[in-house]
Formats: C-alpha cells, sequence, structure tokens
C-alpha cells in the first residue's frame, strides 16, 4: 500500500525468474459464469447463509453455485466456480502463502485489477504449507470493478468456520475481510478446493456487509461511527456483488492457467 | 403468504401426484432473452404504450418483442417473448387457474423464485376455463432479482383492456398487479398467448410504477401516501424492470417445458 500504486510491471518489475508468468490477456468468462451475471440477483433463499458456510465442504453442491444476491439480513453473498484442470488443492495453498509477500507476484493473478500486496508483519521467512498465510494479514490494494479497495485479508483456519481441516484432497481458504484503512471489518470469504478427476475445482463464496460489519477486534461491535467506513468499502451491495463475481472469477481462472507451472518451478520457495 | 416461507420442496412437499414435475435445474436464457439483457434499457417510444396494450392481439410482432425501459410517464415496461413448441393457448387457461390454490403447484413454475400462492377467496371448487381465475385475486409471494414481493395479482378480463375475447387460437391472460401488504396497486399485465404452426408463443407485455400507482378500488387517486408503498414494492426501476424480464422468461420457458406433460396428466382437475 506503499509507495506509487499502478497496474502492471513497469521499469525493472519483470528482473524475475517469474515475470515471465505475467500475462496482461485474461480469458473470457466461463460460459457458467456469464450466465450468472446474466441472471442477476437472485433471491436470499436461494443463496449460501453465512451460518451454513461448513456445508461447502459437503459432497455435491450448492442451488447457486454461480450466481449474487443480497440476502434477508442485509449482507450481500457470492457464489462461483473455478474448473481447473491439471491444478492441485494443494498448489493454492503454495499460492495464499508465496504470493503475499510481494506486489510483483500479487500481479500475476490479476494483471488489470491487482495493484499491491505486502504481509502486515512484514516477515517472509521460513514457513511452510499454511502457517505461511494463517494467522497472518494481508494488506492489499486492488480494484473491484471501478472502486478501488484497500483491504486487509485477514486469514484464518478453516476450523474458525466450522470446516474441516486440509487434505490431499480438499483445502480451504478462510478469511475475515475488512478495510486496511481502519480498522473495520465487512465480511468473509471461503475458497474451497477440491480434487476432480482431471484437476481440481474451487468454489468460492463471499458474504460482505449486513452484520459481517464490526469494529475490528470487538466482535458484535458495530457503532454507527463505522458505518460510512464501510460503506465506502462496499459501495452499491447489488454492484459491488456482480463486480466482486467477474472479479474472483477473472483472477481465479486466469491464475489455474498457470498455477501449474508455476509452482512446478517455484514451488520450492 | 402465511407460514413459513422457503424455496423449494421439503418434508412431505413432494407427496403429490404433481411432485415429479418441480424440477429445480432451470434452463438457459433463451439468446433473444440474452440480447435483450445485453442492449439494456430501451428508449419509451420503441417500447408498447399502456394505452396499446390490446394491439399485442393484432397479427404480426411490436417494434420491440424483447426489452424493457423507462416509459416518459414515469413507469418502466417489459417485453418478452417464449416460444412454447408443443403446448397450446388452452393449456395456458388451465394452468392460471389451476395453480393458483396450492403453493406446491405454485412452486413448479419457478423453482429458484416462487414462495407462496393462494386464492384470496379461498375457494378452489367447480369452476372451470378462464373462469377459474377471471375476477379472482391470486395472492402471492416470490423473488423479483434478489427482493421478496408479497403481490395481490388481480386478474381481469382481456375486454377490460381492449382485448378480444379468448379464442382456440389465442388467449390474453390480464391483472392488475398489486401489493399483496396494503390496498396499493402498482401496475398491470399481459400475457398474450397465440397458437403457432408448432405450438405457441406468449407474449408477455408489463406497465409497472408512474401513473399505474393508485389506491385500490379508488380509480385515479394516488395520494402521496402510496408512494413509499408503491416504491418498496418498485424498487429502482431499470434494476427491477431488468429482474422482471429475467423472471418471466425463466419461469414461462421453464414451465413450458413440461406444461403439455402436466396438462395431459392433470388436465381434468
Amino acid at each position: 500500500m506503499t509507495g506509487d500504486l499502478y497496474l502492471g510491471y513497469r521499469n525493472d518489475d519483470a528482473d524475475t525468474p517469474f515475470a515471465k508468468f505475467f500475462k496482461p490477456e485474461m480469458a473470457a468468462l466461463p460460459q457458467h459464469v456469464v450466465e450468472a451475471l446474466q441472471h442477476g440477483p437472485q433471491g436470499g433463499m436461494a443463496l449460501l447463509a453465512f451460518d451454513d458456510a461448513a456445508t461447502v465442504a459437503d459432497e455435491g453442491y450448492h442451488q447457486t453455485e454461480n450466481g449474487y444476491g443480497i440476502l434477508q439480513d442485509g449482507s450481500f453473498q457470492v457464489s462461483v466456480r473455478t474448473d481447473m484442470p491439471g491444478v492441485t488443492p494443494a498448489m493454492w495453498v503454495w499460492w495464499f502463502g508465496w504470493h503475499g509477500c510481494d506486489t510483483r507476484r500479487y500481479k500475476l493473478w490479476h494483471p488489470r485489477a491487482h495493484l499491491s500486496a505486502a504481509w502486515k508483519d512484514g516477515d517472509d521467512a521460513g514457513r511452510r504449507g499454511n502457517q505461511r498465510y494463517l494467522g497472518r494479514w494481508s494488506m492489499i490494494s486492488e480494484y473491484i470493478g471501478s472502486a478501488m479497495l484497500n483491504a486487509a485479508i485477514q486469514f484464518v483456519a478453516p476450523a474458525a468456520l466450522g470446516l474441516p481441516a486440509d487434505s490431499d484432497d480438499a483445502v480451504t481458504i478462510c478469511a475475515r475481510l475488512g478495510s486496511g484503512d481502519a480498522p473495520v471489518d465487512v465480511g468473509w470469504f471461503v475458497h474451497h478446493i477440491r480434487s476432480t478427476p482431471g484437476g481440481s475445482e474451487m468454489r468460492s463464496r463471499f458474504w460482505m456487509g449486513g452484520p459481517h460489519i464490526e469494529v475490528r477486534k470487538a466482535p458484535g461491535v458495530a457503532s454507527k461511527a463505522v458505518r460510512p467506513i464501510a460503506a465506502r468499502v462496499l459501495g452499491n451491495r447489488a454492484a459491488t456483488a456482480r463486480n466482486l463475481l467477474v472479479h474472483c472469477a477473472q483472477e481465479m481462472n486466469h491464475l489455474a492457467g498457470f498455477l501449474a507451472e508455476l509452482h512446478q518451478n517455484f514451488g520450492d520457495e
């Protein structure tokens, strides 16, 4: 979040062994995402309630695998699936640890929207597996639609949301999402990645706004003072939900296109 | 509108002879609907004026068969066509009478959005043909987009809007649409269904808001007091128009996929 914010690589940004994976062209949205956008906002009861977050680890699929809408509690919810041939769940565990310490790595993920990433603790030594992101805060700047977001992504253990521990066949990335500028949290997300015959699939779930707005580290506290800060992060609910669906689909599909090769080259770092 | 509202079938809801027609998966939107969504709101003069509603029964087609937009009088208008091979106009006359007395029947129509249906008069005996819905009020709860709507659908004779009486080749379902919670009406709709070589086509027309907001049974009266109630039903005009187009296209295409078989099994009820 410090220094110049700009999209893409400039000057000596490309002087890294991984720079060849910076691909400014992004693939078209998958047809199932296009259809979800065409349908527009869904009825709240057709969407996943936050209290049922852990069911993303169940076999089978939810009623709405791809879609967005506003829930009765005033929050908005987004769900999207990413099919990832040739990608394993473990590669994502590696990615969530590896990318966070370097803006140039973060930009590989979404070349049209990612601006900056750094660990809040500034530390990048010696950790492995999901210990590399669990309990840490990734401070990022990115566009969601046209809105620039400074966010604190606070990774938590899957158990915090009732999800099973990671295994070879399935892993879950869970985080509390808040403002990067003020101690206000606004949402949660879960990316559940499970093996499929040809690779894996990621099923992403976001809950934003409504009861998820809290003063950070003061659960249950949502004083009037934090509402303007939350509103700035969240924007118009239906519009932000739609833009978040597009953003997530873009970045996950884009990275999945070369994650296996990236991991093969840098998986030991 | 009484009792628990929930999507889909639960517990013993499926203990009916028609439950096998409850199909949670809905088909993709027809291409002509997708194109209408891509175009977005149309100029008011390209859309059908309420005073010209009766022209939906004329031969040929309107300038806008699929589209939505805001008219100069402040109302919003939605038009959409549903192609229905193997379906006859008479099957729709049967459907509009048959479904209204049972939430489980109503849910067949739009499994992702329909919550509840009942006749206001509570009566379901002995009527036939369009006498089964004409002059009656269907009290429904459904989602339009993410917004839950409690509505009173007040069916009127086609002649009330200048349309010809039903025939073997063409029928028209006409209704005044209002709040289910307060005596405030907000719109009108017409579904004109006519025979085609392979079945039939439905051409739906909605007019909502603007001059169509009235205190119920007090034509011409639209006191300031009813505006907040109408606004709650109507939401953001352009967004609701879009969501209504999607909703109508979904439910009509979905039901048309099995209406002939449903009618064959239950057409005598």
